[in-house]
């Protein structure tokens, strides 16, 4: 049912997002006084974004969440953001057409229920979208956080005008996001994409408990790399600290440091590994690397040279998220315009 | 544009299937007299089967192809079949609707081009569609045969009415045919479903090569765990010869010889993760094992086994194949129907 954007929506929006500004007026005229609101509902931030229809940033805003695991509260949070951006561009709240929302948790799209998050919300079965649409009494839109990445890189990044696509989102968990023709692919009970527990070679074969980390999420997320690290770590083998981030590891192997060569070949094997998996099944010709760790370009280089020497069929294009932080809101900006045009084609 | 059969074909489709009889003519009268022929080109057998319009198989025809590499000599062979299967039957030529075809190859449904097929028919870029059609005079449509596994399980077989699932044909070669809200997905370039090439714990991590059995074939098809036994056996550990095929071995294991069992475990372990993955990734309810070494009860057993203890949120449903070798034959007649119904929708 989703309205696709048309070229220009999609181009002015990407101009808008490689900006730096938090929040500014806009110079191009709202195209019709119209407005929509994108949500990013994570484990630790909470980020908020206000667009004209044209998908064009007016605005946004942010806050942290941690500590904070009722959905009541967060629904408060998201109401007190959404008065803040109507504040802020003096836009009248009548001008609000409806909100999109993206939550880190398997989501039932259809129904509007957040059916399952990690323990950092601790979510079950809640009915966000009744939540949202009482709150601010205008029509809400929910998926799960990874998918909106998709939507959001189809819509305006690196994978525009691509009807096939994965996009894998790497920080400190792991998830794919699923476009087949056009379309974020659900699965039978909306838990597609968990790719964070793919068995690959080199992955710990062990039981798989509710709450903990998936085998691969240990050796590519965020957290598991720095395990990996910390692990490996010897001082007679290097001058850097036993404490490092992913990100700071992959800089340090980039610039020559060979024990964070170890670490970030080895992530980037084990990325191939997973791409390849997913490839072979779904014959997609294009992966776009999102996350804080998905997007450093050394791993997603080392991942295309493995890649290259392993199957020369099977060759999919591996790209960096070209929104990167700003996917997620961007697909919830995507879902809420497409609520909006769905509500006018019922309402008209 | 596929056309659903009726739950009434489907069970006497299912009926059929089940019989031994390799030739005979049904008691049921054809509802109106028309009929069409669904065909399986393997790499070493062909196989014909003459179908009314309610999906009851009247007769069938199969001849080895050992050998013979072109086209143009296996479209004679089905021109030979399809005049013997009229001419047991005494069925008109003019009587003959449509037919449908699987190829054990990546084959261009749209354009009915086989593009690619493994050494043993060694094809690339076949028009087979016209190559039929020319033949025979009537329409007829391509696939992949494994594809049509799945379609002819969800028609009639252990997937009847499923919406999503997927169909692994496990033989000498191991492949998938992915079926997604009621369609067969093929993935952008006709190859979905490739995962003979999967990476698993415990495959060779090695560079491809093209034409040789990918890495999960190695540990699961036929071949390679009739090498793997072979690699194993000692004498003083076994009174089995060193030569056996794959489900002979699971036969062995199921009689409680140990070396035997040793094998079946690490094929059960191989394609539980197999399965493991494909379900994280397509959030799919239920996995049909076909092919000689995937319906062996014993292997769906055991894999049902490793999967329960690994992650009790993923657990698919495992069933075998209930139309065994006739599988691929059941959706080549389920393509023909559909081809005869859409042509009959287009002159009408």
């Amino acid at each position: 049912m989703r309205a696709y954007p048309t070229e220009e929506r999609a181009t002015v929006m990407q101009k808008q997002f490689s900006g730096s500004s938090e929040t500014r007026q806009e110079e191009l005229a709202a195209p019709d006084g119209r407005y929509v609101v994108g949500v990013d509902i994570g484990g630790t931030n909470l980020r908020l974004a206000l667009a004209d229809t044209a998908g064009v940033v007016l605005a946004k805003w942010s806050t942290k969440t941690v500590g904070i695991h009722d959905a009541n509260a967060i629904v408060a949070l998201i109401r007190d953001g959404v008065d803040q951006l109507l504040k802020q561009t003096s836009i009248p709240r009548s001008s609000l057409l409806a909100i999109g929302a993206g939550v880190a948790g398997v989501t039932d799209v259809d129904a509007g229920v957040v059916l399952a998050t990690s323990y950092l919300l601790g979510w079950r079965n809640i009915p966000l979208r009744d939540m949202l649409e009482l709150a601010l009494g205008i029509p809400a839109a929910l998926d799960n956080d990874v998918n909106l990445g998709a939507l959001g890189e189809s819509w305006a990044g690196a994978a525009k005008g691509a009807r096939d696509f994965v996009f894998l989102g790497i920080g400190t968990g792991v998830g794919a996001g699923i476009m087949l023709n056009g379309r974020i692919f659900h699965g039978m009970s909306w838990a597609a994409g968990e790719i964070g527990y793919m068995l690959v070679p080199g992955v710990r074969e062990e039981r798989v408990e509710r709450g903990k980390p998936g085998p691969l999420e240990r050796l590519i997320g965020g957290e598991g790399i720095k395990e990996e690290w910390h692990g490996l770590w010897r001082k007679e083998q290097t001058l850097l600290p036993q404490d490092l981030t992913a990100t700071e590891i992959f800089d340090y192997a980039v610039g020559g440091e060979q024990l964070a060569q170890v670490i970030l070949l080895q992530c980037a094997r084990t990325l191939a590994n997973a791409i390849y998996n997913v490839s072979l099944m779904l014959n997609c010709p294009l992966f776009v690397l999102g996350g804080t760790v998905g997007m450093h370009p050394a791993l997603c280089d080392s991942t295309r040279s493995v890649l290259l020497g392993r199957d020369l069929r099977v060759q999919p294009q591996l790209s960096c998220s070209s929104l990167g932080a700003d996917a997620q809101l961007a697909g919830a900006i995507c879902l809420a315009l497409d609520t909006a045009a769905v509500q006018s084609r019922i309402t008209s």
